[in-house]
């Protein structure tokens, strides 16, 4: 599947190709995708692709996809292995052995996760909340996009850490899911007309920390009410992914009349915490304390319709290609 | 000295007015001002101000002085003494023995310094360079506002500590100055039409750690020349004091791109250092390793004109009003 290039991502951007099934050489593992990885971040490299083949596919492949190994070169994999590794968005795929790596299954935990909650974006959530964050037993933290997969985890993880968490989503059903599934003390809807009095409300005027993954529309109101020495980790900007607009923050001063530290990060910097987050969320899933969601769209060729409408705020939790 | 509300500050939003000088009791102190140190950052305060009197003027006081003592009811002040205090923009005031610091000067050493590089703004520049930049050997570090009194401090201090240290100032004969007087490496015009194609030449594409003094004008260029991992120090917004319009930044997407960090900070966070940063600026001073430059403006009724003068970017260095 490869997109033609545009101002603007749309559908249209997108074609289904048919491609020869590769043979693999010393030390390649052909797979086969059962489950494909959505995730926002790459729309930014989509839209500045200008060349003849787009480089998001070539030398960096930065999508992820969890299946199983159908012929093996490399030692370590036998076919019918599951595994997890890069992925782009086809059925099939050559890479070499030693960038997948090798799913252990159990009761409780599915394939699919290791794309979410135990894959990167339960890394990204861990960082901002154990490294950047550090939430203490009573602050109040803040979580944009609260129904998506990272920040519900981190809103659980800062749960976990004794701290008072108040999400941001879109829409009353998301809020009440964010609520009564992943059990944040409160979740507000950032579409709702007395959205910033509630936030003020909910926060008792005050916000030690702040997870951002959305950007000026929900960034701008919090840091309003942000308190002195707060601290804010900057982890997406769905909201600025599509378009190459400037960010306008009418409370940019807050930085600097409050003193407030604000640290902008990605997990990929952080790969040398993955075992170590993968295994603490892992504990949390079998414990119960660490619930997720999955949004699952079928079919490949369903996944450009999908992923724009993750872009735009549809569906909930980990979204995930699903290939049979 | 009092202001009347108005939507922008300008010269008419002033009046001199003639006071009662009053005497001080148990505990206090009279003082003749010598010298008022003009802030930028208490235009935003004024600009807030509300009911018949601006609380400003009221409660805490921000401005600085120095001055001597008339009249003393402290046990620590005699007459003529020369102290360093709060300071309305008035020439005489009352002010607690304990809100006053004796200054000791020496040769080298002159009153007015005590507002400047021994006072906060010394403080300021030395937090922001030893705290949190914390430039090491071979980094590359620019400066906004280079010609500045925070700005000229900190690229001094950076330069001590082995950084190559770039500025960033309006029109060539400050530039110029920043270079041949202050030591910094290089200097640039940001009114200049070249000016972010000169900056990452300057910076050989990339810099390492920036003090942003002014605000949009000057962090958007410079956020897009950021290396991953950079760091910045929000010291000042003098671009956006006089208004409350928001802050458009075409380069926001690079906080989190390249895993940046932002810190804002105020001096008054920071008073625990302040006999540090003043005793290692005092001996730059004399070791001629620190060299300060200010801007003289004779009369408190000239202090208006003077002081919206120095937001638009006139002068160098610390603007003082010298009364007599």
């Amino acid at each position: 599947m490869v997109r033609k290039l545009q101002e603007r991502l749309d559908v249209g951007d997108f074609v289904v190709e048919q491609i020869q099934i590769p043979e693999p050489r010393q030390g390649e593992v052909l797979t086969e995708a059962q489950w494909i990885s959505l995730d926002p971040y790459l729309a930014g490299r989509m839209r500045s692709w200008s060349g003849p083949e787009p480089d998001w596919l070539q030398g960096i492949v930065v999508g992820r996809m969890v299946g199983r190994v159908v012929t093996s070169q490399h030692p370590t994999f036998s076919p019918g292995d599951w595994v997890a590794g890069p992925g782009r968005w086809q059925s099939h795929d050559l890479n070499p052995g030693d960038s997948l790596h090798k799913l252990t299954l159990e009761p409780g935990i599915s394939p699919s996760m290791f794309l979410g909650v135990l894959g990167s974006s339960g890394l990204t959530a861990w960082v901002g909340i154990k490294r950047i964050l550090r939430p203490k037993k009573g602050e109040t933290l803040t979580i944009s996009s609260a129904a998506g997969i990272v920040g519900g985890i981190a809103g659980q993880l800062a749960k976990g850490a004794g701290a008072q968490v108040v999400g941001i989503a879109g829409g009353p059903q998301k809020c009440s899911r964010v609520v009564d599934d992943l059990g944040f003390d409160d979740c507000l809807d950032y579409r709702h007309s007395a959205f910033r009095e509630c936030l003020a409300k909910a926060v008792n005027g005050s916000v030690d920390a702040h997870f951002e993954n959305v950007g000026a529309p929900t960034l701008d109101p919090v840091l309003g009410l942000m308190r002195d020495h707060g601290r804010i980790a900057l982890c997406g900007l769905i909201a600025h992914y599509l378009d190459d607009n400037p960010v306008t923050l009418t409370n940019f001063r807050k930085l600097l009349s409050s003193g407030l530290s604000l640290q902008g990060f990605r997990a990929l910097d952080y790969l040398q915490d993955s075992d170590r987050a993968a295994s603490e969320l892992r504990e949390g899933i079998k414990a119960g304390t660490i619930t997720v969601r999955e949004t699952i769209t079928r079919g490949l060729e369903n996944a450009p319709q999908a992923y724009l409408s993750m872009l735009e705020g549809g569906g909930e939790g980990k979204h995930l290609i699903r290939l049979e």
